[in-house]
């Protein structure tokens, strides 16, 4: 065996991990049977479901919205993914009965859209820039083949292959088609993911169509507007089409956007080995990473445009940081660890999961935040007059606009994805540490890894190979960027850990039943400082251990946090509390505050 | 003569004042031959003087918006009250130009408004709490007084005091009357200003009418929007309708239109004697200025609703703080003034002209803001999409609601009307210090009061009396509310300022020729702690040296200002530059900042 890692990286199928910690498995629980069910009736409630009948005529209420189609089926897929894994019939009767209204819904060339079917008609793929239609084809496909994977039906996946032949008949460089791309990137990853679960390569060819396509001069949207007989934006870096994608060199625009069509990109680069784009991925990784991220994870600061906005523009209190977002920051990483496995971008996943992802949802999993900002007041600023703020001090039921908690639903119930990736049966890679057990073949041989931990609370990590036979691989532990001190022992000895590359040490041997690796990931307090051009965090410092970015909270230390100022030698005790939000590390420290009855005035 | 100060208190008109100080008078020589003249530029550019050519049709381009005529109004008020000092044919034929369009433009029974006479006629008087009707017709009886002040000529004013008419007609309790009032508070104010300068107490009744009509039940708002066919609104506190105007206790909504109606309501209340309605003002003040304002007298503090929200919620960088709403402010603390003379009101009105209404234009008077935020940063933030902020890091030419350019030049173009006011032949209140001369008669006998002084930079003021004859009266100095230290000698000789009441020094004498009055004010630099419930200020302080908020900036001090740390005892130096910005006093203290080097990652 070569000492090679250029081999060809894949995720693992999410159904052959059983999550059981004490962490995630409760949250993975509650996703679903709480959440999940939510979603239906949520979706049933506003019309999202009943909408799909396809009997909406002008002048009834309930309009259909353009992507009302996305959320159910980012529900579905998430419904797909909990049966996956734990058989659920009535989950199972709700999509059956949703995928039966979508069968009859589709129209003869294959087309499935409801707002474009009903509502608008006439009007069908002549606003590709603001109208989400392929992305909610893209949602649709990634549905239809979680349920493919779950249920071993055919049934929704032909469907959505339909529609993905009719879209792929109307999309390219012919002269009938349309030379257009998405508005709201999606349908690219989708596309290459229906490459993957059909191998069907035309699949693959029109997510490189749309990915090539976007950008370029004459500007596609400009040639929409016009046959609108609208003005063409002046930018558009909000759609990520003001440069063809390989020439972008920054993060701009949407951030949900710009997050799907970078995993896109990313998939395309693995899929083709297209080094150009992998380039442009690694470019654009590094100005969110370094300029534009959150140290909760979160991306896209504004509220308005929900967008990016220029390098070190992270204020705390009107941070966006939509949930869907960092979603899509994880997915992202994901892609790229499989495109090149570097534990930096595991990193970013951590990080994003643990304090922007899980942060989108309550423990009782059925309210929601849309965005995560890094300071709330519990403030209720009266407003009879113009539009509301998705900033909130509180989680919420349900939004109109509510991406969020389907992509929660999705991501929550699909998690073992993120864990591991498999390099061409010559090893694996932890990028996770959870407890869990993966089922999975290497070198013909089922092998079964297990992690036993308390983490993120606590400090050990506890990994057991049993192979069915003796089975020479690669073991890659990923060593996480905020540990400064690491040891591992391979059965019970020291290894030496200064062979890790890239961020993951590399254990290779001949693994047997029985062996044993333990990591030892100490998780002193830490406190961060922001780069000095985060101008809002002078002066302050964030409080994080292990992955978790800690905050303070009234509810324990009264009101006006922003008085709290640290000693700057606080020493800091984390504990663990059982009785608190379902058992947590609580850390404490010193600190002092002004006596507010010195101040004098009114 | 008795020791009494309840007499009836009165403004001096501003045209009996010049202003010739170093500090005032170049703002006021350039609002007079850059930003007034500029102001009718803009007006004939974007359509505003045209439209009242009356020939707008559908389908036209520049179709007249809902309030433009209130913009050429304090325009015309401007213009008027700049020739009534300084004579200008310019000035006068561009006014004369105006007033000849709106004679022909007024219709038979007095009614004159653009947008409903051309655009929507069928839709007059049925939507006031949102279509600015009667806060035009307001605004153009504001410019009528003032050019009848300035010219002596009534045309104008007779033009208005028709309209005026036909809006006594329409409104009352009759019942074939509309007992409705203004969406946008201002003719209130307005009409209390014609019944003074008519003597007509038809026009004083009217006011009455609208102040007392407002927020009672049935609601007016509800009762038109049912008419409309639209639903009502839930909550009025954005129009200050919640509640009729003597149970509210607290400042809501729209801060321009909440200033406007204080206004109206302290002019009600000096008029008539209405104790009711000067014990709401009192509260409103209190409200306003112990919970709601900022340093600067900016009040308003979100962009959103450009409203009043809860108490102590005054950020920085979001602060918006309109221009319009200061001067509604300085409004409002004038007109308490002349209810009852309490140095608290003067304060106030200080500073607000100093540090939010001077801030919303530029030295050379051709640029504005609109939201006077507290802290800036020269980000530009890319939005291609959706509303653009009025928050801007720089001045702007004009603005598509362009109310504060025109504020301002009314409010500067009568800066001489805040000095003073007058305590019915017996006293003479000095609110303002800076160099200007008053000509005035106090109990028959011709007096002229002259300020010499380089307030705000320098401490000493210098007052002469100059009486045609021996007369006594009180002389009313205001003890500024920041001065800790105060001296005022009377002829040379120490006068013991114990005797201040309210916070007027009252000198009472038989007032000769050649008499003197010279005040000291030390002007410390003061660090400034807000109060402790504005979190956003946890940690900081503003520096204050007489009426003027400092600032830091990014010119002399580099960038990331938020960095800066006072040292905790810093020896402030205060010293006048000449060559810096027309010279003026620069505050340099010592302070440390971070070494950003030493910042470790990316």
């Amino acid at each position: 065996m070569k000492d090679k890692k250029s081999g060809k990286l894949a995720s693992i199928d999410f159904t052959s991990i059983r999550i059981f910690d004490s962490f995630w498995e409760p949250r993975i629980i509650t996703n679903r049977r709480i959440t999940i069910p939510l979603g239906f009736r949520q979706c049933r409630r506003t019309g999202r479901i009943d909408a799909w009948k396809m009997d909406w005529k002008e002048g009834d209420p309930g309009k259909p919205h353009i992507f009302w189609d996305s959320d159910v089926a980012k529900w579905m897929e998430a419904a797909s993914n909990s049966i996956a894994l734990f058989p659920d019939n009535d989950l199972k009767n709700n999509l059956d009965y949703v995928i039966d209204l979508m069968q009859k819904a589709q129209q003869a060339d294959g087309y499935l859209n409801i707002y474009f079917t009903i509502v608008e008609p006439e009007k069908r793929w002549t606003n590709l820039r603001d109208k989400h239609e392929l992305y909610c084809a893209g949602h649709l496909i990634e549905a239809a083949i979680a349920h493919n994977n779950a249920t071993g039906s055919r049934k929704f996946l032909d469907i959505l292959c339909r529609y993905a032949d009719c879209i792929h008949s109307n999309f390219g460089p012919g002269t009938d088609q349309k030379c257009g791309y998405p508005g709201h990137e999606e349908l690219e990853l989708a596309l290459v993911k229906l490459f993957r679960a059909t191998e069907k390569k035309h699949y693959l060819d029109l997510a490189e169509f749309f990915i090539d396509e976007r950008g370029r001069q004459p500007h596609y949207f400009d040639l929409e507007s016009a046959e609108r007989r609208e003005k063409p934006q002046s930018d558009y870096r909000y759609w990520q089409a003001h440069l063809p994608v390989r020439m972008q060199k920054t993060a701009e625009g949407h951030s949900v956007r710009a997050m799907y069509l970078y995993c896109g990109m990313t998939d395309i680069a693995a899929e083709t080995g297209d080094e150009t784009l992998a380039c442009a991925c690694r470019q654009l990784w590094r100005d969110v990473v370094d300029h534009k991220m959150y140290i909760t994870g979160g991306v896209g600061s504004s509220e308005r445009g929900e967008r990016f906005t220029c390098n070190y523009d992270l204020p705390n209190e009107t941070a966006y940081a939509e949930t869907c977002a960092a979603i899509g920051l994880v997915f992202w990483a994901q892609r790229m660890l499989c495109l090149e496995p570097k534990a930096e971008y595991a990193d970013v996943m951590e990080r994003s999961l643990y304090n922007c992802v899980l942060s989108g949802v309550s423990l009782g999993g059925n309210k929601f935040f849309y965005a995560n900002p890094l300071a709330v007041r519990a403030r209720v600023l009266p407003d009879s007059h113009g539009k509301s703020s998705y900033i909130m001090p509180t989680r919420q039921e349900w939004f109109d606009c509510s991406c969020c908690p389907t992509n929660i639903m999705r991501l929550l119930s699909s998690l073992g994805r993120y864990i591991y990736s498999i390099l061409e049966n010559r090893g694996i890679y932890i990028h996770l540490y959870l407890g869990n057990t993966l089922e999975t073949v290497i070198s013909g041989i089922p092998v079964t890894i297990r992690q036993d931990t308390e983490y993120p609370w606590k400090e050990f990590v506890s990994i057991s190979i049993e192979p069915l036979e003796p089975v020479e691989f690669f073991l890659f532990l990923r060593k996480p960027g905020w540990s400064r001190q690491f040891s591992v022992r391979v059965n019970g000895k020291p290894f030496d850990i200064e062979s890790a590359e890239d961020g993951y040490m590399k254990i290779n041997r001949l693994w047997r039943k029985g062996d044993n690796v333990e990591l030892m990931l100490p998780m002193p307090v830490e406190e961060i400082e922001a780069h000095p051009l985060v101008t809002e965090n002078c002066g302050r410092i964030a409080v994080q251990r292990g992955p978790l970015v800690y905050c303070i909270e009234e509810v324990d230390n009264g009101e006006n946090l922003d008085d709290i100022c640290l000693n700057t030698c606080t020493d800091f005790k984390a504990e663990y509390e059982d009785d608190i939000l379902g058992g947590l590390v609580v850390i404490t420290g010193n600190a002092w505050r002004r006596e507010k009855k010195e101040w004098v005035g009114h």
